[in-house]
């Protein structure tokens, strides 16, 4: 663990997150209203700006947060890329699910039908809670900004104590972005410190927001947006242990590539990922366990250092809370920047749960022994919600299918033979599922769908032509993708 | 007001609940995994026995309700209408919003894209609080059980008050068809009783509720839901007061239409229509006002009965609130079984919103006089959250454009010369709006997209073809539309 090297930022003040706020609102009509090619201008340009600058944000971001140069020059590549992906996402129109009915004086509910005009708008002014471990794919330009800028929604980022000066870089450049491509300067804002971020999430001017952290802090968050006397839609993702099943099988088929991989998956940026496996099921008495130790010893994958002091000491107290159980003990691992690897059995997990399913957000994961199918298959059905669960097997078996059902009711991904970390952004993805992996589990943030959370559906009840929005006038001169009478058309 | 003549129910207890609960619990898996063609069939099943059984229920309903025959019989056909639409629904297969991305190494994100498949499935059991005012739409068979059903989920009704009888004939018609369908029993319960309703609320097993009724029960029930260990989503549709705005220009081109159909609207089933419109904006020295007058005395509308005497209390008080403003006069009606028309002016309502902002549950509304175009606007912009906005107007110019933004950034519905009574169940229906119209401001408890409220979606990484779903399988064999890369594919 290196020092902190994050230079203190002053805590925005309550009459400046009320101007921001004010200046969100004031900018959502006229932000919601701009031309689509111009919303997807804007994301492009806040994409090239970020990669053009890459050798000022990239060093900044290595001092603030630790992480690696690779790592982080992955990581602003797939931020620039999910905004170019949002601008697609907005130039194709399928998000706005325009839906028409022509007056049908037939229709069969003993009453005619009205001509009905369906179609998803902006919900106004989105606060983003930014996440530390991410400093630029789930911080002020990450996914949750492009979903909400693309839905055509101001965004207020609360910005991460971890990384202030990247935020504010970035934050410059989206301003910058903004001005030049004509947008309201209030479509943007940003304010720091824990006390603006509450200020912002009970504002009357703000209409949803969206977190990524730890489950105590979402939890407090969601219980103030849901207090509110309006309450808004909060979306956020509240950590997961990721549990991955191993099954005999493929302990036996497999043995080198599951311990090796699960190194490599429990390392990667020091654990500190939301998809990191913190529980691995392997049969009792497996090679597995045995090649992971000898893999430690012989291999040591660098887990690098930890974001910051106070998530080095969370994550010491979470492996404390776990280590201290009885019947938990440490396999391997454990030195100065080196996986932890501790060790027990399904029945000591199944008997103890609230203590033992536990997410620790570092370099750790607990590998659960267990003598039979009935286990595997009882542990599976008790992980609680989950973002992801994994199965790692070979023929497809009762046993495989019995793990892929106890995984589709626990987690919004599941993945066979494959470790859940490296999210990719795509029109396909799911990152989400049923508390207290997220407080939403109809949603995703990340990927494509993730700008439906943001948007509200609205109906035109026989408005005539000239006064319906472009998107629903009968010639469709914006060519958008829609459904007449309930059948696709184009 | 006629004497109640409900019959007296016993209240479910405590330990039927928790059987009620667990019986969902345990039939969601199977319910959720029976063919969608098997799905359809239990609903279109439903919907055959309600229409075989209408000569028992319609007067049922019509003792309990005391709602009219023709009424009843237009609500029956269009709840049947309802669940055979939904079976539909589920054999088209869009609600499942199929999304194939192939594996690409090329993918310009940094890493290769795995094969990633998504689909939406079934939330789990969902408790549905009944509306007191539509026994059998917004009821045990209603929107939200068959949306529920289409989606998968097992359903269990908090059954309104006020009419258990038909509330207990109509969950007979389900338990039979259930059982005649090879559906599991638990995919739906009945519960009678306010305690058994937040009992559910508060059960572990249940997923998301749906309400329809009063702002201050729904927003009681929201806060339980929000507040369980586990929180779930609430659907809760809280009342509006579907403000109408008529421009100077119709109020003199369309004065007597005018002045009518708001009568005709206020009237309808005793006002006791979420979308009944209780404001009425209309320029000062308008005729439609002494036309309005004139037509009460000489050509009266009979209201009908009200629902019950709590209902019929709960009117008069917040009548009398409205009433006892010293601005607000009475304009006409209000004697037996006739509309109430009160009047104020825009001035006083934008004085004291909280106190005529306000909805009468019942036949009243208020009528409020503007001066000129910027009261009028400023009125528009003040409503808050409602279901329903209409406009009535003649030339589409300035005014009218500004009115419908007003209208759009206040409501899920927007009219042009149409009154929001009389909802028609299509695709392209919006029955919703921001708070206090809805506790969920992005969905819609009216109309097939009423589904996705009961909706997860699940992502498969790396499955192989033997072990995915068949609606996520290469060829396809369901036939469900589906994207794929991004583009729509059949």
């Amino acid at each position: 663990m290196t020092e902190s090297t994050v230079e203190s930022v002053r805590d925005t003040t309550a009459a400046e997150v009320d101007a921001i706020a004010a200046a969100a609102a004031a900018a959502a009509g006229r932000w919601a209203a701009m031309a689509l090619t111009e919303r997807a201008r804007l994301l492009r340009d806040i994409a090239d700006r970020l990669d053009a600058h890459a050798a000022e944000l990239i060093p900044l971001a290595m001092r603030e947060t630790h992480l690696s140069e690779q790592r982080l020059v992955g990581e602003l590549k797939r931020t620039s890329f999910q905004l170019r992906l949002f601008a697609q996402v907005v130039l194709d129109g399928d998000f706005l699910d325009v839906r028409i009915d022509t007056a049908d004086a037939e229709w069969p509910m003993g009453a005619p039908r009205p001509d009905l005009r369906r179609m998803n708008i902006a919900l106004g002014p989105v606060v983003n809670f930014a996440a530390s471990n991410f400093p630029f794919a789930f911080s002020v330009a990450g996914g949750d900004t492009a979903a909400a800028l693309a839905a055509g929604c101001p965004v207020i980022v609360k910005a991460s104590p971890g990384h202030p000066a990247v935020s504010r870089a970035v934050g410059q450049l989206i301003a910058q972005a903004l001005a030049e491509c004509g947008a309201p300067s209030g479509t943007f804002g940003l304010v720091f410190g824990r006390d603006a971020g509450v200020q912002v999430l009970t504002h009357p001017a703000v209409a949803a927001a969206a977190f990524t952290g730890s489950a105590a802090g979402g939890r407090a968050l969601y219980d103030l947006a849901s207090r509110r006397p309006v309450p808004i839609p909060f979306y956020g993702e509240l950590g997961s242990i990721n549990p991955v099943f191993v099954t005999d099988q493929a302990a036996r088929s497999r043995t080198v590539e599951i311990a090796s991989g699960l190194l490599t998956a429990v390392s990667a940026s020091a654990g500190q990922l939301c998809t990191k496996p913190g529980l691995v099921a392997i049969p009792e008495e497996s090679a597995v366990f045995s090649e992971l130790a000898e893999l430690i010893r012989s291999r040591p994958v660098p887990t690098g250092d930890m974001l910051n002091a106070e998530i080095a000491a969370g994550f010491a107290r979470s492996v404390e809370q776990v280590r201290a159980h009885p019947n938990v003990e440490l396999l391997a691992g454990g030195g100065p920047g080196e996986a932890l690897l501790l060790a027990t059995t399904a029945r000591t997990v199944l008997a103890d749960r609230d203590a033992l399913l536990h997410e620790m957000f570092g370099p750790a994961t607990l590998l659960v022994s267990y003598r039979n199918t009935d286990e595997l298959l009882e542990l599976a059905r008790s992980v609680g919600g989950q973002l992801t669960v994994s199965i790692f097997g070979d023929q497809i078996d009762d046993t495989v299918r019995a793990l892929t059902a106890a995984a589709v009711g626990a987690a919004g991904r599941v993945l066979w033979n494959s470790w859940p970390t490296g999210l990719s952004v795509t029109f396909a993805q799911q990152h989400g599922g049923p508390y207290p992996a997220t407080t939403a589990p109809t949603a995703t943030s990340v990927g494509t769908a993730a700008i439906s959370r943001f948007l509200r559906p609205v109906t035109y009840q026989s408005v005539p032509e000239d006064l319906l929005p472009l998107e629903l006038r009968t010639d469709n001169p914006l060519s958008v993708p829609r459904s007449v009478n309930g059948a696709r058309a184009q």
